[in-house]
């Protein structure tokens, strides 16, 4: 059985969640206490010394890190679609995961997290940031369906869930018809599974 | 012919040279002037849409950022060694990539740009990221000669160039058995090419 250390809230665990519905597999959540500060317990270092969430365990096979997850269960249970098998297609899967690292990371997640008042940091720098990955997106998406080679692949699936919840963070779509046609395509997809509520606004 | 859009004492441009040193390919050097802003411009623009370096040009196959430069060089050129075909060795490889974009670089990269006076920054912060996975590397490194499945990879030359470094960011490996040892066999694969000179010292 595939098991997923999961916190349903997080978008990273969510892109792995999404990964395993796309592709039709089962598997057991097993939810980590962040509060209580389980990720840091022995149990769960042994687990990842990184004490980061998602972690993949798919009978005694561990991965950390939800891009590891998408290429791994794409390459193991994709049969050929998601992750590609050209040095090419690898190559530009690539950089859509460095996009989804730094520039969706910075300028998408992390300002969402201010706005909803569970991290502090620079938000008109993040939002700065996540103007031009925004426009970067959108240009790219007027002209090709999907990210990578004309079909879906793991890095619409990593992108998807910050770009999708942009509106949360202060960053609305409405000027971006490539990435809200994209979006409704990714949504469409057969598998696909809804992204988790945006946590309660912290006083 | 290859190119690659480079500046010679980038890390993150070290390690497309790396990668191409170690599988033997001939390849351009085409320089780019950070100083004169020509990342921004319209010509590498086009190029690069992110105006960030390395960019690599394969006849034409362009390939930003360095992970990517780095998997699509090792699985066009590698003849199935620097980048794993099974699914359990790629995601392995690809949480290596991803330390790399994250604690290697928040860790080491970030602290050392700071006390070379190349950034601004918060250096303790920093230093203890750096710490952290500097003990997690050297636990790795001393049970296992390399990152990934007892072989030389592309993790490994993600990893190395800024865990080589770190000694100029205030990180002095001398503790880290594991690494220095490490180390010396990165340093010692045929094709090994030299780390770019520290830059020089911001009064």
């Amino acid at each position: 059985m595939i098991k997923l250390y999961d916190i349903e809230r997080s978008g990273n665990c969510y892109k792995a969640r999404l990964m395993l519905s796309l592709l039709g597999l089962n598997y057991e959540k097993v939810p980590v206490d962040l509060g209580a500060g389980e990720q840091k317990q022995p149990d769960f270092l042994e687990v990842n010394p990184l004490g980061s969430i998602p972690v993949l365990d798919d009978n005694g096979v561990l991965i950390r890190d939800s891009a590891a997850i998408l290429v791994y269960l794409a390459s193991k249970y994709g049969q050929g679609k998601w992750y590609p098998k050209s040095p090419k297609g690898m190559g530009k899967v690539q950089q859509w995961l460095a996009v989804s690292s730094n520039e969706v990371f910075h300028g998408l997640a992390i300002p969402r997290a201010i706005k909803l008042g569970i991290r502090q940091g620079d938000y008109e720098a993040g939002k700065a940031t996540g103007e031009k990955v925004l426009k970067l997106l959108d240009q790219r998406l007027s002209a090709e369906e999907w990210l990578v080679a004309g079909k879906p692949s793991v890095a619409d699936v990593v992108v998807y869930p910050y770009v999708a919840m942009a509106p949360q963070g202060g960053l609305p779509l409405d000027s971006y018809l490539g990435i809200r046609k994209w979006i409704r395509r990714v949504e469409g997809l057969e598998g696909f599974t809804a992204l988790p509520p945006p946590p309660p606004k912290k006083a």
